[in-house]
Parts: structure tokens; sequence; C-alpha cells
């Protein structure tokens, strides 16, 4: 039962423009309804820190090579994990978080080039064995991404790449689906809101659902 | 002799109060003085990203994991190295550099107690291969190094850390300095200014006609 006391760690990603930010609090209310005490947060972000990192790697006029990039998301995410995450989860608190480390593959592994097998080193660096326990990929075509960022606010320093960049990382994203198919469940975000969100919402009650079985037939053992 | 036209790197290396900062431009002058052009420059720092993130690391209220901090610092060193120091040795020019990864094992491996083999993956992630030609360690004890920075401005994040992180520290850059014992010269910095100057010029020297011999033997085998 010692499982049953940590909170899950559930993150949500996915390129600019397909909705994640929107569909965060339909799953935190997704949560809640289960009776789940839920922080949200986001990446880069989450601590101080972690948001005067953002502002340098998302606003910074200085070009910035991509190994820095990488390790300034990493900054942000050691102190994110031991300042909120683990605490939250140890404390059996359910963590929701926009973004998390599969962007980093996305962006910087492969929008950057700078190699999934790079990434990973680092990961493994910080995190030592921390993964989340269920990713929500919203994958959309560059269209509708578009479509939807340009309806926004000014774009940052990312967001400004062209097509190429984009694609390189929706296909890293999409790898990294592949390489973790039990814990990333892409979810189509080429539709509307309402059905991305009944969508999204299905698969995570299937899910939890299945922890629930999960534990409890631990219980009946 | 292909050699010959790559530029030098030498690093300056030590604690706080131990005299870097005033030994960086006599060794500058020695360098000019053998005709060498010679690029200064600092870390954390030395490029408009490094800069920023040195008023991150050393100047923020939010207690920093000790994770995060060296990947700030390992951050300002790629886009350090990429941007400035690769591209002037590839040029022929020297650089001379206020601290560099011998300060991520001193302060972070061994004064905030993340271990010098966990900082070494990183470094070789970094730096695949780069290193310093010749580092000039400035060792002193504590009531020398705090005798001087009490003279100076207010101290910044990490400056204000206790007696032991102090000499956890120190203790660290003598353990760099006997596994690295061509690189690493150790010049006793406790005596005053005039001695330190000349004991660490007399050092540079020799090297500096060490290498002009190697490099006149392979020209004329």
């Amino acid at each position: 039962m010692a499982d049953k006391q940590r909170g899950r760690f559930i993150t949500l990603e996915g390129a600019e423009g397909v909705g994640k930010s929107t569909l965060l609090p339909v799953v935190r209310d997704v949560l809640q309804r289960y009776g789940f005490e839920v922080v949200c947060t986001r990446e880069p972000g989450g601590t101080p820190l972690g948001e005067q990192l953002r502002e340098v790697v998302l606003g910074t006029e200085d070009p910035m090579v991509a190994k820095a990039e990488l390790l300034l998301m990493f900054a942000s995410r050691a102190q994110h994990i031991e300042s909120i995450i683990e605490p939250a989860l140890s404390s059996g608190v359910w963590v929701l978080c926009d973004r998390f480390t599969d962007a980093s593959y996305a962006y910087q592994g492969a929008g950057r080039q700078l190699g999934m097998q790079r990434v990973s080193i680092i990961e493994a660096w910080v995190q030592e064995g921390l993964q989340p326990d269920l990713t929500l990929l919203l994958d959309a075509s560059r269209e509708t991404s578009l479509a939807r960022t340009r309806r926004r606010r000014s774009l940052d320093r990312i967001e400004t790449e062209g097509d190429t960049f984009f694609e390189r990382v929706r296909q890293g994203y999409l790898e990294r689906a592949r390489e973790n198919p039990s814990r990333i469940q892409v979810i189509d975000a080429n539709p509307d809101f309402e059905s991305v969100s009944v969508a999204a919402e299905s698969v995570l009650c299937r899910v939890i659902d299945q922890w629930a079985d999960v534990l409890v037939s631990t219980v009946d053992d």
C-alpha cells in the first residue's frame, strides 16, 4: 500500500499552439473530481528561479547555443524537482505539469539537433530515475498550431522558429511516444477544443482506473 | 606547426579573496610582452547570456539546489566556449579566463558536496575534451582570504557561505591540482601582492618557455 500514498506525476506535452494550456484546467478538474489533491505547475518555470530562467531562455536577445539552452532547461528542472515536484509527490499530492523532459528531447534533442542520446545523459544526471507516470501528448499539424498561435500574444524566441524546426519538434515528440508507449498517450489535437478535451478526459480516466485496479489487486494479493 | 597557430588557454583559479582579479592584468601584461594577442574573460559570465546568468547565480534570493547551480555554471560555460573561447583559440588568440571548470569541481563538487565524479559527467558533455593549457591556482588560508574580502564590496550569495564551505572549496581545488599536476600550478597566495605576482610571473614564463621548446623541437624533428 506504500505506493498508494505517493502522488502521481502527470505531464502535458506538445509543440506551440496544440492547446496544452487550455487543456490543463480540464485535466486538473478531472483529477480533483477523483478526490486527488493537485499541484499545477509548468516548465520552464514552476519556481522563482525557474521563472527567472524562463525569462532568460525565452526572452534573451543573445543568440543562445543549443547546449546552453538545454542546460538552462535542466537547471530549472533540477530546482523544480527538488523544491516542488518531489515534496508534493512524497506527501501524496498529484503533480500536473505543463511540459517536462519530453519537451527537452523534442525541442533541444530533435529541434536543435543536439541528439536524443545527449539529452538522456543530462536527464539521468538530473532526474535519477524520476519519470512522469502519465504524459498526454497533444499532436497537431503545423497549420492547426499556426492558426492558434497567431490568435495569441506575441511569440517568444523559440516560438518564432520556422516550419522545419516545428516539424523536427513534432517528430521528436512522436519518437518519444513510440519509445514510451505505455507512459505517453498521443491525443489528436487537430479537432476543436471540445473534442480534444473529451478525448483527453477519456484517456485520463482509463489510466487512473487502471492504476486503481493495480492498487486493488496488490492489496488483494 | 599546425599547433603553433592555435592560441593557448590559461585560467586563474582560487577561492574568494585569494587575489585572482588583481593578478589577471599582471598575467595579461606578461602574455602581451611575449607578443601574444590576448582575450581576457571570466566565469560565470564572459558573454551577454553568461553575465545574465552570473546575476542569477550570485544574486538570487531563492535558495538554489546544488544541481541547478552546477547546470547554470555549465550553461554559461557552453555559451562562453562556443561564442568566445573556441573562436579565439582557433584564430590564434590566447584566452585568459578568471575561473573555469576547476571552480565547478571546487565549488559545486566539493563545496556543495555534489561529488567530483558527478561534475566530470557534465564537463565531458559540455567541453568534449577542451581543457585549459595552464591553470594558475592561487591558494591562501581562510584568514588571508577573509581579510581581503572584508576590504571589498558587499559579498555575493556564494561568498557569504561559512568557513566549512570555504575549506571544502580550498581542499577541492588542491585535489584538482594533485590530479592534474602538469596543468595546474599552485601558487602560495598568502604573501603580499608583489610576492604573489612575482611567483605567478615566474611560473608563467617557465611554462611558456617550455611550450616554445616543444614547438621548436617539433619543428626540428
